[in-house]
């Protein structure tokens, strides 16, 4: 039958203790934490409010909250895993976006570098630090406004860049709009976009690419 | 001095041999081909038209064509590298698009699976390659229309899902759109998205993601 | 003379009784209600706010709310009408749509079943219950990001589907946009779209299908 | 296992032997009819130009050919089905729009009515149709410019009513946008919607409404 | 010299007491109001939110506030113009901007005629009252969602017909851009468009219309 | 009954034999130009490719062409009807359209003023003629690219102005989307706004204008 | 090395202690602003409001505000730079961007000139300030609406003109998308466009300009 | 009076010898280069195909043709006029509307560096040419795919930037969209953006800036 065919094993094992909150109510995002700290002990939830964070407390006094990221999570540390993801933000106002994939990252046992506000309108900020940039094993690049800055790191090292558009800017910025077509039309190859704001998507594709490494 | 740090050393020496014939002159496009293939002994180009191919055969007689793939290549095949890439179609006519990223990744040294004509309105073709797809260390799923392939497949498997839209369809597709809208969307974890038609860009962040094989 | 073809008798007769309150005030709203409660002795609101529902609870003391629907109604059931329409969804935050489609069904006097958080990205979810949508005579499909339940949906089965993309997501989803086009786009034949998170509407399309069987 | 789970009989049975011309080679075309017409002794395919008729004809000379539906077929008509399905277009530009669907309809055995050249801004001319209107099971309304069509005959009958909007217009009809739009948006109850321009889709989608006369 | 030619004199008599007090504070507004009132007696304002209003009211007490039109005005009617404009919409929900244009008409001294909720998905409230339709020397005809009111109207009658979209609706309606596009694309002659929920701007047309019957 | 009552015959008199070949075939096109000559001795068709008026020309000797309006006709010109109809372009490129009006109102029987090229980036040539523009009884304003004539235009005058946006430009032009939007949101009161590129929209309003001087 | 080749020296010079604060908290504004005065003795914010003003001043207490301009500031006034700038706009509700404009003109050391609510509707105003517009080395355009106002501005002078389109409006502008396409697409010569609302960059573009003049 | 107020002289006669042909008819174009050439004794035409130019060169035996960049002239050079315009292109497909730009320059006088394929992917060879850069009064940057050139180049010098934006791309790419929306939202200050592939605006708007020096 078709039952034991277990089609979602691979992929489901890796992501199945994160919860995506922001269409959920409190209460409920707060039930599913519960139920999945129970049966894996542990969690982690993306796109939390401050609401949502006060409903899982309630459940789970254990939890952590980290407000910038908008995530919550309760999970033990473990030996961390093999390979090094870098993520780089253009400006302070990507941060957020930023935080939500470096605490997906570490949620899946990785050490993520990190170097923030280096944007290509004052390009030496990125030149100083090529060493830490070549570093890496796979780099998350987070811009918003015109989201040049995946082009240019692309251009600078061979390792896989994902580049990740926020909806920081306005005007002819059209809610990231801009940053994804930039992106998407990049002449640098080795770029993955995911979709504007998407912390947690660029983690985990990092994530499935650092797993050839254990393979 | 400035010119000392080689910036661009690591990621060129994999592409600097691929040329993007679109823009240029069958004349132009046979020039360059020839430099490179002076110097490197190998070229691939994208995007060449029969015109393009006529100058290059006459510079380069030992360069071949994949008339469906649009590339012109000369070059020795060596030794495979490490790492097994699947190239995964929706549809017939994502095939040009497919082919460029064959060709490609052949050129950097790989042996890629195919499975063509695998789309979601008929699962069961999907299903019934299921071994062949859990073997692949990256894939790359094309797909136009509504583009929903790199959700199925990226919920089947955990290594990294590449999606490349194409402009196959009509109407609301809008050139692509519609199923680039799709892949930016995907619930799924684990996919990065290139832009419409591009399988040369596929295969490049493929090859990126397979070097972290070899480090 | 004009008034005494009545072409407007057929369809309005099904629909007549059903008030659309978004862009009403409480006090419109529930006088509507109420007008049409005295003459039919029955009426449905949907898009129903709080402030909505309290002005209509006045003037119609037996009014029922569903919250998360955003229906207000009161009528009697009568005996179920031969046919079986199925509602699924993608994810839990498509619940409202789904739910106002519910609602409108029952009050034409269907017994839909359901089948809720049964997206594309876990496709095993879907198979599962392979047995549940064997038995539909018209299937509603809603979905948010991605949009490609229906696609899916009706690749299963020859019984026509109707799909109604959802507001859910974030960025490129462009508030609907992406999973409208992925549905129009769809290459599964037997599939019929509707406007973005128009539950309403996609149940109203079911009722006139069903009315088939009552011919 | 898995392969012995027929999942996709059902509606598949009805489509197989259904090509889509437009993106395949004259060659690719004609010989996938002729495996069809091998195997069912039936073929029929949709968007088939001059160039994929004259293959097709080589190799089944019995294939006919309507030049303006742009569609090819080979089939021995059966007893008609139950059902009645009308067609109705807007202007005459948007026959060949509604020729696709008549074909399709035939093939699948229906026997369809026509109502061409009966747009709203004459609106006497539906009118005058009444009659002719209200015999319908399932009406495919096809319009292109402003695409009011499907609204006005929603308003005059009860049984379901398929958009289709076409690509007929110029300027801010955007191809076909402003009549998807508008029949999306449509205030009456009991509309599809499908791709612009897709003739083929309506009728599918029909032929799957109309199954359940046979249920 | 140049100021001596007074370009602006014409048009600007009309429209020089009418206010748009949407980006305006409501200090500035009343001011403003306060100073046309001075210098001609008499003023309108549209946009004007309660806010607004508590400002002109303090500065000007024999002020009027239409709320749903949110229009303020201060003038002395006088003998009706010569001509017969007629206010058309679709739903309920066009009346705010049905007013404004109504306000507008009233202060250029024109006595309109109103026929409210008369949308073409139930077209017999259309047809009911063909005599008043036929009565108008312009039609100023409102309508959301599809908008394909002005359509069914311009096949009607011989005069001028004045076409406003509202952003009424939801989903693909895009802000009213669903019903801007359908009526650009109308097949009717005789239509001239004006800017989404421009009821303002529709009066200001219909007047200058207006204005043939007196040179 | 239904039939008697003539909801079509007013305006229908007026454009009854007006014919819009861009969709229709030459053969198609000439049939029914034929049998308008015949039933009211005279015709107009517009979008007439030189294909078109070749097949006229066989069945309609007598008929002339146009070639920059792309109209043909025939047809005994009358004594002029009342009212004076000025076209104004910006550019020499905005010509064929301000033709298609042109041929369109004297079909009508107005003897249509006009004055080309003057469009607002060197404004003077508009004053120069600010004699001519004060004369008509309503404008026709033609303008590509950035489309700011009708704004400046109504600015200067009081009777009715009616925008027609062309697509000449290029770049972000958007095939006369700008010129469109920038006539949609002009600031000046009296404008009305016809489709991209149509002239004859514009003169069937600028004809039902004229009208009211005969009422 | 790297560090030594002072890339950012020149540009970084004028624009160094210009803070952004939309995106960041009245905090992390505050202590930027502290940082830049301690090391510079002048600072200018843009995009500051009420609460980010409130933090400033407790750290910088001589800080000033400009509410309408959204812009804080510290900074002593030296001897005015050579050039003349001129600021022009279309309507009063296009101030706050003109003067984001002006301020960080001033704060650069220039003495801008201005002409406000000038718009093309009424173009008699433009014309009576004709001297002032002459006198200008570089002119900035502020337009909302339809944005027209830079095509004729530039039509009038041979300065450059920077053309800033704002988002006042509705409707079919877009949130300013209407303007910004009048100013790319302005027939007129010598029209450089920014960012919609973008008013400091309007004026770092005039800085650079006038810099010539020091040269 | 009006016509001895000479608006239009200023700017006018930096411009009035330049034709923009790709809307005219050869012979047209041709007619207007004699007219201009007789009465200035030089002309300079923009956008000129082979057609175009074989006209003029009847009429003008010495005019030249640069058919890369679609321009044809004729003229005297003069002194260099003071002031140093660069011109950099991203990449080779750009060459067509930098060689417009840059004829444009050399017929105002101008003596233009450039600096072509040298875009940000490999951002080295910007580097490699910084002195250069340096030596720019005011710079055109040209680019199409994700036109990130300019925000990097303005990060670089003090001078004006003119960011022209190509359509050069494919996919989403959008016909030059891409890059405009890119250029608009540049984190850089001091960029003014043209219309896409708009080589002769960006050298006006340079001409105009260079104009300073000579004040
Ligand atoms: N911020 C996020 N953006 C997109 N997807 C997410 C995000 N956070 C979690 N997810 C995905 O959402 C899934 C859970 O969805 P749900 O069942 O609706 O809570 C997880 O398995 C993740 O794949
Ligand atoms: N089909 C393609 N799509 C996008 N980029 C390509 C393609 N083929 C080659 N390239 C890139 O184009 C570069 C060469 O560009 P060029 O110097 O303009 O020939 C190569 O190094 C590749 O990075
Ligand atoms: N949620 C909904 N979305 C779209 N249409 C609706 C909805 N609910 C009710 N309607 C329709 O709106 C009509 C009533 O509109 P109204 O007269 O404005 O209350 C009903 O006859 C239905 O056809
Ligand atoms: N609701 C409206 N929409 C568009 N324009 C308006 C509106 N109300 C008034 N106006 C116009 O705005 C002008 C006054 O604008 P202002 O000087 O900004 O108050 C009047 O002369 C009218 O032409
Ligand atoms: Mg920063
Ligand atoms: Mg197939
Ligand atoms: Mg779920
Ligand atoms: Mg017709
Ligand atoms: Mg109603
Ligand atoms: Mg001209
Ligand atoms: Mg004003
Ligand atoms: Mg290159």
């Amino acid at each position: 039958g078709f039952a034991r065919v277990d089609f979602h094993r691979e992929r489901r094992k890796e992501f199945a203790e994160v919860i995506f909150a922001q269409n959920k109510t409190p209460e409920e995002t707060a039930l599913i934490a519960q139920k999945l700290y129970e049966r894996h002990g542990r969690f982690l939830a993306t796109r939390v409010s401050k609401d949502h964070f006060d409903a899982i407390k309630k459940l789970i006094p254990a939890a952590t909250y980290n407000e910038r990221a908008q995530t919550s999570a309760c999970y033990q540390e473990g030996d961390p895993r093999p390979g090094t993801p870098l993520i780089i933000t253009a400006g302070t106002s990507d941060l957020p976006v930023a935080l939500e994939a470096e605490e997906t990252l570490k949620f899946a046992g990785f050490k993520p570098l990190t170097l923030f506000d280096a944007g290509v309108a004052g390009i030496h900020r990125l030149f100083a630090s090529i060493d830490l940039i070549r570093k890496a094993d796979v780099i998350i690049a987070v811009a918003g406004m015109e989201g040049a800055l995946p082009s240019v790191v692309a251009g600078l090292v061979s390792c896989p860049v994902i580049a990740v558009p926020t909806s920081v800017g306005y005007g002819a910025n059209f809610q990231g709009l801009s940053a994804l077509l930039t992106m998407l039309n990049s002449c640098a190859p080795g770029i993955g976009v995911v979709n504007i704001d998407n912390g947690f998507g660029a983690a985990a594709l990092a994530i499935s690419i650092l797993g050839l490494k254990e393979k």
